[in-house]
């Protein structure tokens, strides 16, 4: 008998990536393609499945193809939609129906946080897990939010939007035309601009000021930060404040067992959690101190996005009991 | 064949009330004794369950009692516990273990809040909804969240603390020992605080500046605001101001189909509802606006604490399938 994979895909602004991943969460084979932002979807899919084909060709003897599962911006898990993703020009596309064109095979879609808290709970740190959060530190900040073992998406599936709640109601303009969003602070845009604000507010001598203002990425502030570099210590000390301060609250609705740190600004590691951790605490409800963990990430680096993915149709299968975990 | 009701019991700071209530919502008889506060937990349950055996004789031909629900504050539902209830001189007390003593039947126990989120979904104005979040307003602020037709208690039992959700980390003191919790602005104590805060820092005359400032209650303030009196009717602005910005949080987190008021200051109707509703509108994620219902509760006034907790046992012996709707 063939050794059954999922088809895992994970929709970028950049990059789509996909994989093949078996039940136990090996990823067989990796491979991306560019997204082509000025696309719309069904021609990203043509050349995806394209791709896939062609790759899997080297694997079909011994592996049988069983599912697919999508991560992609404003993913929907329950209408199976993508609607008018940021940085695509998609508009509002049914991307199941879509791929029925390519593949006869089940499909499943969501966002890519909700991809990523399903893929910590069936190969990452939340293995076991009933009740935790995932938050991605990327250039926004995503959420899953898992409850009894299942991802919430509320009553139109768009629930976990934690980036999106509200630190200063007359704070930073964020990209979804409100202000103050906890995004705007504590992502990896988020810091930039701290660093930003700090060099023009404050005299703190940092080598960050020698990077001209639109080119300073997280990854510099974090290098600084390394180094011992004042100013990016303290934008790391505002960013984890903020950050410490929303997910007390996170933890006052949920009592999480764990929040996961996710994404390019969670690489940061102690720089962001140890202060993080440190935050949290000082905010948090005295009934739920030092009993909720805050983790990195338990899937691997590079194929984090597509075991998530893989993770969200593999959670379908075993649900319907077409391939108990073998 | 007797006719089946279940012991919904209520405990309060001052009374405490039980009544026995059908599979439909039909509470048969209702009463209540008084707490006594700093009686221990067996000594309250001793009369309560005197009195509930006394006050079953007259029903005990045609009803039969099948189960027992009890909602008290920091009532545990995972463990059946009460742990160090703020205005009880209880402690530590295991009330399932303590109520075998005076009962067989089975027994479950939550916080008020919980139980009056299962009330609503069971018997009131959530009947049919598998995502909703009760907000009573009362003393403090207090939440049940239902996700996916469940009571969320997260990994510990103590989830739904949205009223120490932090509005501001230098704001009010909060009973809880931090500062700016939710309930400390939005509450029947928050809007009392705000007509001091108003009554010291502005000049708007007023008919509330006649009543000594620690005998204003938030009665005495929506009837001020109910004859036009402007700084009582900016004190309900500002209390729903607040209370709509996390709101709008709450629905970045769980994007639940309804939000229930429940409780004393819910009672002030269009005062509260009114312009909470403009201002959760106002902060919300685009994606949401004009989706989220903010209704008042659909149970009866004088029997909801009592149809919550007989709510949670049903709920139980439904879900074991030992008492299927008749």
């Amino acid at each position: 008998m063939k050794k059954k994979v999922t088809i895992g895909i994970d929709i970028g602004g950049t990059n789509s990536a996909f994989g093949f991943v078996d039940v136990l969460g090996k990823c067989i084979y990796e491979s991306s393609i560019p997204t082509r932002a000025e696309q719309n979807a069904d021609q990203l899919f043509e050349r995806l499945f394209i791709e896939i084909n062609k790759s899997f060709k080297k694997f079909d003897k011994e592996y049988e193809l069983v599912g697919i599962g999508i991560g992609a911006p404003n993913g929907n898990y329950y209408k199976g939609t993508v609607e008018y993703p940021p940085n695509l020009n998609w508009g509002n596309v049914n991307v199941i129906d879509l791929v029925k064109k390519y593949s006869p095979l089940p499909c499943a879609i969501t966002n890519d946080a909700n991809a990523a808290a399903i893929g910590e709970m069936i190969f990452g740190a939340a293995k076991g897990m009933k009740n935790f959060i995932v938050i991605t530190l990327g250039t926004g900040l995503g959420s899953g939010i898992v409850v009894n073992g299942e991802i919430v998406y509320g009553a139109d599936g768009f629930a976990g939007e934690i980036g999106h709640t509200i630190v200063d109601p007359n704070g930073r303009e964020c990209g979804c035309g409100r202000k103050g969003c906890l995004e705007t602070y504590s992502s990896a845009t988020g810091i930039c601009r701290t660093v930003k604000e700090l060099i023009e507010t404050a005299d703190t001598p940092s080598e960050l000021r020698k990077i001209p203002f639109n080119n300073i990425t997280a990854k510099d502030i974090a290098d600084a930060a390394n180094r011992g570099d004042k100013l990016a210590l303290d934008a790391f000390d505002f960013t984890a404040k903020i950050l410490g301060l929303k997910l007390a609250d996170s933890i006052a609705y949920l009592s999480p067992e764990a929040i996961i740190l996710f994404g390019g600004l969670a690489a940061a590691g102690d720089l962001i959690f140890v202060p993080t951790k440190r935050y949290m605490e000082e905010y948090m409800l005295n009934i739920f101190k030092n009993k909720v963990k805050l983790i990195p990430s338990g899937l691997p680096d590079g194929n984090s996005a597509v075991l998530g993915s893989s993770a969200l149709i593999w959670n379908e299968l075993k649900s319907e009991n077409l391939f108990p975990a073998n």
